[in-house]
């Protein structure tokens, strides 16, 4: 699904709960093309995935399953031991819940993305990821998980015979084996938006990132991903769209690939 | 939708959540036609909900949805003040969840039915019932609404244009106009085994029952309702189900018709 | 309870859940007197209490319990139809975390009040009402409420023999009858903030409001609440508390009088 | 704490919510001494939580804090990656609760014991053991702590100055060390009843236990735990009852040691 000459946007929308609220989705949903909206286990509710349905479908932007654990309180960011079976399920009824809301709008659910803990986990333990990936097997075969391209949750969906779609980080440093440079570490987050701009006209114009040792690597990405709860996560979705546009390529929903 | 030679057989299943369970499921899944399946918001999970559809799409038992209020404490008995735009997106919501187990186990959401405080509200108030309405409306069009006939929630279904499958009480007493004694009023509850399987069986016969004053009143119901959580649910609805194909009639389930 | 010379100032306070946040919590704990502190069931979760309970320790803020129905969705801003015995229950549990944080602060729960949706209800309904009277006696019958008074609410837990801490509110008109124009009705609300700091001085320093019809009624309060949720809260706040104390009064909690 | 002419028996009780149920409650506290009592986290809600309170009080049952991660769907037994500081705000929220019906019903809280995955946590991680002890510090530090002696646990509260309350198995097998067989292992559960009285016995009357080798053991205990959600449950604590006090040893709650 890789195409250089036409790249998405994604961020994490809905995030709220209630009458809360984390980021600027109205805004952010002027910027990106692909939506990845909290299906209400550790963020969005019923009132906030319809609106944010419909103003996806309104816009032509993809909408993808945001899946996380059962946890608002930890907003989905705390590991949970969670038998396979049961994540498998827990996956299946986001999912679900989210396609309705997608329908009614008058489109489908384009993609899955795991959400926080439940991403690492799918990274860091095999159980995770083939609880996932039977997921979406159950639900339809041929729906695309969004992932990290080379991590072995990418691998195993791709041996499942999941279609994937490779996600970039423009606000991430990167290792010379493609993976990232691990947060903690120094050097792990891009802080200047000149740079993560730069960065975002390589990956999409070059399908390359230069990593943290200099060297240039392969990295095709279908993707790249705005992080909405970054301070000024507006403004950086905005540069960095029009860093690539002014480079003459085109930013495009997933849903039109 | 009624067709007096067939008749249908409903109760409330999935009604419990992680390690808790109201009713004996599996029994019941051997008599009845139709499965109301809890939906998570007063009754259920994802486990639950997968298992049971993955019973009931084996055993051609139509799943129905059984959407509530939020309210897992009270189990969806509670009266809640929902804004009606909120209660159609709940409804949405639990529909869909429960249509992608019911696609993961080959089969489809064959209607849908309001549960406890959700459908008495759905009788008493107009905006309850609209709201009801419109979630049904925003899913599909032709996905029917179990209802009892005669109450203002099944004429706001059938006025919206919703098909309408009528149901029938075999241990509640009627009143001459057709509408429930209420609980709580003298005779309101048939407690009689024998008399619950007369009266099945002249509602699946004739299409009538014999009101409180004595009056044989027209009641055309697709579907008879066995209550899961009364004492003896699994020997009532084995008995019922005997009467009705020992008086020559057919028991089929809802999607057979 | 009521001192004119002396007045308290109080707020929603903690009404956050996991990420999310409502109010600017850290500047209002420097104006306010008093902290109405959710207790986890509409808002507030035990993290967020623990932290407001050591700054309203630290700073000698009186801490009360904020109890409402358990409603994260809906903020304890939709009525539900509970019976009143688990109503009871329900503000003894809110009470007991609360003051588990209060105590591990050196501090204890200082005052009840119901919020939103139950509120209301107590107003209301005399069930309601007593329920929440109920709760107060079974937790210690010395623990007073904070509600409007003159209300049936107020009347009823005086009748029951609970001390009641009498509210202000400087952003409402008052019928003459010393109850609240309805909210939708014209001039319900005072939105000037000059407005609001002069009924604030004349509501603390003579014990008393115009109605709207322009007569000065009596209204002996012992608190002035400061809706937190208001745009501009935080500046209402400090400009009331200036405009009191340079009319030469005392803005001091509760507990200290 | 250890008295081996007297002995308590425990159990967890009040593990329902809103209308679920798990284990014969009624009858287990005909037979305890101490009911671990579900504090609404893991299990237990309000109204559930005022009844057990009530019935310990009138039948002198000591009441204890079964404190567990925030889990109702998995009962709390799903290790949950918390952070150590909002571990021990969980705790404290749920001591206060369960302590306010407590104390409504003219008792108090006598001790705190660690629920499902959040004792197998405190068990195996020193930042969960010192999360909880950090919250019983923050509550009461002569509050006591039930877990096993010799346990990392244990020691951890001990060290920290902690009163504990040692507690033995009637159902497990006991490795030379005095910790337990691991769950799955051969050997590693006790169904046979008389072998269950029979270990009852010798722990109550002298403080050891024959381990899995052959060998006995000390292991002074102050209670003995019954699982009340064993098939059985009721049986099994009036047998081993009935053993320890035909043996002419007392059954005591531990609020009268």
């Amino acid at each position: 699904m890789t195409d250089q000459r036409s790249i998405s946007l994604n961020t994490d929308i809905g995030e709220g709960f209630g009458d809360w609220r984390i980021a600027d989705d109205d805004a952010l949903l002027d910027i990106v093309t692909d939506a990845n909206v909290g299906c209400g286990f550790h963020a969005g509710d019923p009132d906030i995935m319809r609106r944010t349905c419909d103003i996806a479908a309104a816009r032509s932007i993809s909408i993808g399953a945001q899946v996380g654990f059962y946890d608002l309180r930890g907003f989905g960011r705390r590991f949970i031991e969670i038998p396979p079976e049961s994540l498998t399920n827990d996956v299946i009824y986001q999912f679900g819940a989210l396609q309705a809301f997608a329908m009614a709008a008058g489109a489908t659910v384009a993609y899955v993305k795991a959400h926080g803990a439940l991403y690492h986990a799918a990274v860091a333990h095999p159980d995770y990821a083939t609880a996932v990936i039977r997921a979406i097997m159950a639900i339809n075969p041929s729906l695309p998980l969004m992932c990290q391209p080379g991590t072995p949750f990418a691998k195993a969906a791709q041996e499942a015979g999941l279609r994937t779609i490779a996600e970039g980080y423009i606000d991430r440093a990167y290792l010379p084996t493609g993976l990232l440079v691990p947060r903690g570490s120094e050097g792990a987050m891009i802080t200047d938006l000149n740079e993560s701009c730069r960065r975002a006209v390589q990956l999409a114009a070059e399908g390359t990132v230069i990593a943290n040792d200099g060297a240039t690597i392969a990295m095709p990405v279908d993707s790249m991903c705005i992080h909405s709860d970054s301070a000024g996560a507006v403004q950086i979705a905005s540069a960095v769209r029009a860093a690539i546009e002014n480079a003459g390529l085109t930013v495009a929903p997933l849903h039109a690939s």
